[in-house]
């Protein structure tokens, strides 16, 4: 038996710019699903819920951009974090009908993955978590704001906190956790709406929008009146320049991502000139990716957070495979508040 | 009785470009030298040997120009490390005739400082270290090699360590405690014969004149095929723009200073462009300064490797105070090999 399924492949490497149809085509096959269509060791799914992520964009690139992550391969089909439902396994620790993580999930509707690339998630009433914060805060956005507050930032009580693109699916996260530890937390984000809800809903200390405060030493001047001790940077570019002139001595950056420089070739990029504050200041800046050896312990402490309403979740979701395209291009014009996902299918449960 | 003695003041910030006669001049005062001269609590030395620091320079513009180092007081003499004999003391644990380091010397022939601003130094034929050791591998140069090399750099056997501004007084000393450490070390320089110098007597595996190898993506493609693990960054500017682009994973960069920067203001400084590669490259930058809770730690470590001649030493210098504003502006033309130092009497001994 066979199924129509539609999938996002990479044609054509994105040396500048926002992706567009040039780049990202939609292909429709067909695809196997009986039990002889599934290899040994592998398992087939049916996709309901898709990460889309600002990395995604830098992955588009390829090395010469200097973008320096590990390039999606052209004329295959883009693949992150997804969350399905077993339809045929060939391993035997999945069974038919389970719900579980894909780390190497296509932008389609079915896909056929070796069991290892899987993880075992727990749903259901008891769980206290839901098929989407395996997206969100217990998914990529949450590991990398785990892994930047937590293990690069180090945060001590009082201490004072920035974060840019702080309404994503990062920030929503690093803010929650950067509070849990006791700092007071700024955010940036690009409208009002945005600034408004860090504050009302998340519990940010107090949040600024940058297209309207524009001169970005006079806002942070104003917002940090006491000087910068941890900036969790997820944009790059003239917000980071802005913050280095106003760190704290032994200030600690975690370099999460840049979605501000993702869209420029590296030559074309912004130039931060005034490094050489990070010497008079002791500082450290440090870039991280995710750090699977701790997996399991960020799981286990977020769980708890998340149980405990301590974390909690905003999510901005595009349905259908289709709106892939279009989600991607959303990540470069603020227009998102909370964690972008995509619902693969009508009768996906959350 | 009073002597004649001259003295270096900063009469007007350096806001860019090198400093000239109009930001120092030399004045000609006298000074008491007997012993009711001199405060209670206080030590009155006459100098012989003064320490000569690209950070210096640093230390002459104003916060303004956003160097975050702390500026000298204008009006007043400029200070750096010397070594001096006491001639009058109102201290009890100094006494008449010994030689000590002085932290807080003027750049002049005699000097009354608090107690507390002079360390104990340990000559002598039996001491295996000299007098100008502790204003070069034993002093602030030395100090900060070992800081950014052991502190932060971290070497591994093996690894590729990169040092810029290698003969100057903290590169000479940098890249011998990687090659100490086992690791593979090359430096860049501004002349041939200093290129020849590190490899031939200081051990260096490698070196290069960044004036002739003026394309640094090419030379560092050349002398690192496998990549940097350490970049020691004494420049900044291009040449740390051009390491980035050749880190490997979780390499680190100790930013020890930045010569190449110093003399324009913040806004006219080298702009970075691919700081997002340390994202990708899981890679650390950061600023130090001479942490003095490690001080005691590092004579003693360093003093071992001088007696065994595992470091050595190369000097540049030069005669009399008034040589001070030809050393200063020395740094900044490539002209010097070895750590420069004034030799403020002719009877001064090494």
């Amino acid at each position: 038996m066979e199924v129509e399924r539609k999938e996002w492949i990479l044609e054509e490497y994105v040396h500048g710019g926002v992706p567009t149809s040039r780049h990202l085509k939609l292909r429709t096959t067909s695809v196997g699903v009986s039990e002889d269509d599934v290899p040994d060791g592998h398992v087939l799914l049916r996709l309901h819920w898709l990460s889309v992520d600002p990395y995604l964009r830098a992955r588009m690139g390829s090395q010469r951009d200097g973008l320096y992550f590990s390039p999606f391969e052209l004329h295959k089909p883009v693949t992150t974090f997804g969350i399905g439902e077993v339809l045929q396994t060939k391993d035997s620790s999945f069974s038919v009908g389970e719900i579980v993580l894909n780390t190497i999930a296509p932008v389609s509707e079915y896909c056929t993955v070796p069991a290892d690339a899987l993880k075992k998630i727990k749903l259901g009433p008891d769980s206290g978590v839901s098929a989407l914060d395996y997206l969100g805060a217990l998914g990529i956005p949450g590991f990398a704001a785990w892994i930047g507050i937590k293990v690069i930032g180090d945060p001590k009580p009082g201490e004072n906190v920035f974060i840019s693109a702080a309404a994503g699916g990062v920030g929503l996260v690093a803010g929650q956790l950067a509070k849990l530890k006791g700092c007071r937390v700024v955010g940036s984000v690009g409208s009002d709406a945005k600034a408004k809800f860090l504050k009302e809903e998340i519990g940010y200390d107090d949040a600024f929008n940058y297209n309207v405060e524009t001169d970005f030493d006079a806002a942070l001047s104003k917002y940090f009146p006491d000087g910068i001790d941890i900036y969790f940077d997820n944009v790059g570019g003239r917000m980071l320049e802005a913050v280095i002139n106003h760190l704290n001595t032994h200030a600690r950056i975690p370099l999460c991502g840049m979605i501000s420089q993702y869209n420029q070739v590296w030559t074309e990029r912004f130039g931060v000139r005034n490094l050489l504050n990070l010497v008079g200041k002791e500082a450290r800046m440090e870039g991280f990716l995710l750090d699977w050896n701790r997996f399991g312990e960020f799981v286990e402490e977020t769980t708890g957070y998340i149980k405990q309403r301590k974390i909690v979740s905003k999510y901005e979701i595009y349905r259908g495979t289709e709106s892939f395209l279009e989600s991607i291009q959303s990540m470069f014009t603020s227009s998102n508040g909370g964690k972008v996902i995509i619902q693969v299918n009508d009768d996906a449960k959350a």
